[in-house]
Order: structure tokens, then C-alpha cells, then sequence
């Protein structure tokens, strides 16, 4: 990279998740100027080194710009990360998650601020907790829009309801990794082909039969296997049912009788496309966010907690 | 066994499934005058070779009694057993599965007899199966009984329907399966302990939730992880509560808003003990099935296919 567009670094943003680590180099206007990617996940960090991950990953960044300010969203927050930024209680704005964010020393004059996850607590009974994905949602969110929901397909699934400039609610659903484990663990499996391609048909029953299936989740998954016993369901065919039925029963219970007109889908992008057929099929329209909604709302997260100038 | 008793045998009845083989040899009123138990079941009986596994097991006793009915239900009359019984369609009655058994050679001069299981269509797009239940349901039936709902809990969880004498319907749930592979493979099993011993609130909180979760199963799954990330379920607690959980959603969607006023439980006692609680919370009265009723069903049903006398 040349050194006039190095000069122009003014914050570091680390999207830290489970699995992976993502880091940018931004711009005051929060375009990237360089970005990495390494499979260091919170999982993945030996002996919580969290320091060490990050200098092995930027290190020549944070050399080339002593005291650049730093910002982090995801699971590096958790218990399990390197410092636990509590979660903040919805309703909940940039503001909100800016004066929240937690402190810590990443060696050699970097202080690395973490943004909390978030807690809903609408249902006593059923408490709901997110980390990451909320910066996500903020980066998401066209520049002034103040209102609009958000589906992040994955192994945890999320709707986030976003109104008044505030995250008010949200729910999470454990489709990805259901679907995952009844795969790879369950008789569902055995009756399916390992590497089978993308079957659109068959998952057009499964997300018929998923938005069709009220209460009756638990008996729908037997059906898999017994269209497989009766030949109405081949192996190529097993995993795009299972998948539509598992899409199809989340749609149902997040949009209840009234589905939103219009949804923004964040995420991998062949997901997003199931999620899209099916809400489609529901009546609601959707827009596939930015590739780097995580980039977009660090940027505005570090400018609300006024790490870089507003 | 004395010499007298042995006299008596008139049928080998076998309860052949998927993990264990169970054996009686019966006198003609169905009384068990010996019993085995043998882990010989259809996964684990080595290249197929059933006549041995069945000689292993029973061989003194059909040498001693050259020419002896035998009967098996479960499934040894699958794909994956001894030999293919094809479903019979539901409704059906004792007459249906005696006609519909299919013999095998067992060698010896044996003829093993093989139950069929049952199918159902009621929905097109979700048909259901069953093999080996349907035996224990005709067991669990008092004599002359001609109506009654069975629930058979397990790994594949059987609600069973039955009126005028024969089975009408009847609905399958993953209840176990997915109860154990949530536990073992998924992110909810990570903060569970590993070797709790009951919890009989947690299980109750568990319940409350799966009876009133509606079409919220793959939200309310997720709920096991924040409820114990904000300290609210203990490693302790959490196998009970998403057991209660499970069973919970599973009765609500059996139920619908009438549920039957008795139920008769069949398996294994512990088990039945957590349905009973929750059965008899929605408004069911409950009955527990005798402990053998496979061995009964077989009985009858060698009685209407008249491999002995009526």
C-alpha cells in the first residue's frame, strides 16, 4: 500500500468472532484501506492470547500508527474473550453501545475498546442475548434510516427489530446449527447424501411444509426420514427439505400473521438467498445489506464513543 | 426350568429392535415360562447373519422344541433386518398385521414369523411409520379394550390412536433423538453438567415453556443458552429443563386444545414418570402399560394368525 493512503489510517476496526477474526484499516470516513482475515477465532486463540493474535494480525498496523484507536465487536467480548463487556438492556441506540464499550490494554499503546452485546428481556421466561451482530445491524442501516428489520441467517439466527434509531427487540433462532446437528448426528442423516448439490425443489416442500408446521416442529422432523422410508425423498434431496422445513417453521415464528413489508437480509450470501425465497413467498420484500456491515458499524460505533472525530 | 414347564412352550416370541433383542418362550396362555435379553440388536448383528444371532440367543430352546411358532415384531421386519415386512396401512386391526406377516426360514425347521409395521397418510405431505409399537399398543390393550391413546415416549416418540378395535392414526415426535443430539453436539450441551441427577424444577420450568411455545420451538431452544448465560438455569438444571422443554412442546402439539382424558404410557417407567407430570397437567389422567407388552401383542397376534391355538 502506498504511504500517503497508510497516512490516512484513523481507526482500527476488529469484527471477533467465534471462529474468525476480521480487521480493517479505516479512513475517517471509514473506508477501508487495507483488511485482513485469519481463523482466529475466540476458540481458536491458544492460551488466551488475545494480545499475541492481535499483534501476529496487525501488528505492523499498530507500528506504522502509534495510539491509532481501536474497536472491536463479537465474542472477543464474552466471558470467553478477552475482557466481558456486559450486555446492554434493549432498547438500545449507537449511544448506547458507545458509552458502554470496555477498555482494554492490547500492549504497546494500543487500547482496544470492545462493544458490548445486547439483552432483551420482552419474555421473562425467555431472555435473548447477541454479540456482534448488533454492529452488524448499525452498519446496515442506510445513513438517517431510523426504522427496519433485520435477518442474520447462520447457526444462530437473528430478527432484529429496529425502530426510532434503537434496536428495541430481537429474537434468536437456533436454525444453522439445528439443521448442522440433525445432519450430522441424527438418523435424518443417514438417509442423505453427503455432497449433494443445492436441491431448489426439494427445498421448496421443506419451507412449505416448515411454514405450514404451527406447533408441530418436532413431529415434521420425523417426517423427514419417513418421506426418505416411502421414496418421496431421495438423498440428493434430504438436506435442501431439512433446510427449507427448519427456514420455513423460523419464518412462520418470527413473522407471526403479519410479515414485515420489507426485510433486510445480512449475511452469506447463498443463505440469504433461501432466507429471501422463503420471506418472499410470506409477502415481505427484501435488500441484501452490505458485504461489510461489521466494517460500517464499527466506524460509526468508534464515532459515537468518539474514538474518531464525529 | 423343570422339565414340566418347558413342556408347556407353544410360541418364541421376539421383541427384535434396532439396539437389543428381547426373547420369551410362552405357554399357550401367553405367560413368559423363560426370558432373554441379548444386545443383538439389528445394528449390531454382524454380516447380517440373524440366524445365528437368533440360535445365540434361543438355540437350546428350539432344540427342545422342534417346530415351535416363532414371532418377531420391531425392526427385524425393516429394511435393514432379516427380511422386508411392508407397512400395512392405518386403520388396522390385530387381523391386519397376522395376515400381513411375512416368514422367514430360520433353519432348523424354524419358521420365523415377522410382524409388519404400520403406515399412515392422514396428511399427504407428512405420512409416519412405525415397527415394533404397534405390537406393544395390541399388548397394552386390555382385553376386549376397543378404544384408548397410547403415548410410547423414546427416542421416536409414538402418540397412538386407537378406536373400534384397530389402530386409526398415529403421530411420531424426535423428542429423544433430538433431545440427546442438542445435548451432546450442540452449543446448549456446553453448559450442562455432564452427570446430573434429576431436577424436578428445572424439568417443571421446562414444561411450562414447551407447553406454551407454540411456533416458537427453534427460538425457545435457544433460550436454554441465554437462560443459563445469564445464570438463570445451572449446569445442574439445564438437561431438565430442555427434557421438559422437549416434552412440553411435544404434548401441546399431540394434544391440540382437547387433550384425551386418559392416557395409557407405555416404556420405561422413569420415563413415563416425566409424560404422567405433564400429561396430567394439561387435564390427561394417566395409565401405566404393563412392563411386557410387546410379549402380550405378540401372543395375540400369534393367536389371530393362528400359529397357535385361538
Amino acid at each position: 500500500m502506498e504511504a500517503s493512503r497508510q497516512n490516512a489510517a484513523r481507526l482500527l476496526a476488529l469484527d471477533w468472532g467465534t471462529t474468525a477474526l476480521r480487521a480493517w484499516l479505516l479512513d475517517e470516513g471509514g473506508d477501508a484501506l487495507d483488511h485482513r482475515h485469519a481463523r482466529l477465532g475466540v476458540m481458536h486463540v491458544a492460551d488466551r492470547d488475545f494480545s499475541g493474535a492481535l499483534r501476529g494480525t496487525c501488528g505492523d498496523w499498530l507500528a506504522a500508527h502509534p495510539g491509532l484507536p481501536a474497536i472491536a465487536c463479537g465474542m472477543i467480548g464474552s466471558r470467553q474473550g478477552w475482557i466481558e463487556a456486559p450486555y446492554v438492556a434493549c432498547p438500545a441506540g449507537f449511544d448506547a453501545l458507545a458509552s458502554a464499550c470496555v477498555a482494554v490494554d492490547a500492549g504497546n499503546g494500543t487500547t482496544l475498546r470492545i462493544v458490548p452485546g445486547l439483552r432483551y428481556e420482552g419474555d421473562a421466561a425467555m431472555p435473548d442475548v447477541m454479540r456482534g451482530e448488533e454492529t452488524q445491524v448499525f452498519g446496515a442501516a442506510r445513513a438517517g434510516q431510523l426504522a427496519g428489520v433485520y435477518v442474520l441467517p447462520g447457526t444462530h439466527s437473528k430478527w432484529v427489530f429496529y425502530a426510532q434509531g434503537r434496536i428495541q427487540s430481537f429474537r434468536t433462532y437456533m436454525t444453522g446449527e439445528l439443521f448442522a446437528c440433525l445432519r450430522a448426528h441424527t438418523i435424518l442423516g443417514r438417509l442423505m447424501a453427503a455432497d449433494a448439490p443445492h436441491a431448489p425443489d426439494a427445498f421448496r416442500r421443506g419451507w412449505e411444509a416448515g411454514l405450514a408446521c404451527g406447533d408441530d416442529l418436532l413431529h415434521r422432523l420425523f417426517g423427514v426420514r419417513t418421506l426418505a422410508l416411502l421414496d418421496r425423498l431421495t438423498p440428493a434431496e434430504g438436506p435442501g427439505y431439512l433446510s427449507g422445513l427448519l427456514i420455513g417453521a423460523e419464518v412462520r415464528s418470527a413473522c407471526g400473521q403479519r410479515p414485515p413489508p420489507r426485510v433486510t437480509l445480512i449475511g452469506d450470501a447463498e443463505l440469504c438467498e433461501r432466507y429471501r425465497e422463503v420471506l418472499e413467498a410470506r409477502g415481505s420484500a427484501t435488500t441484501l445489506a452490505p458485504a461489510d456491515s461489521a466494517r460500517i458499524g464499527l466506524h460509526r460505533i468508534a464515532r459515537a464513543a468518539r474514538l474518531i472525530a464525529p
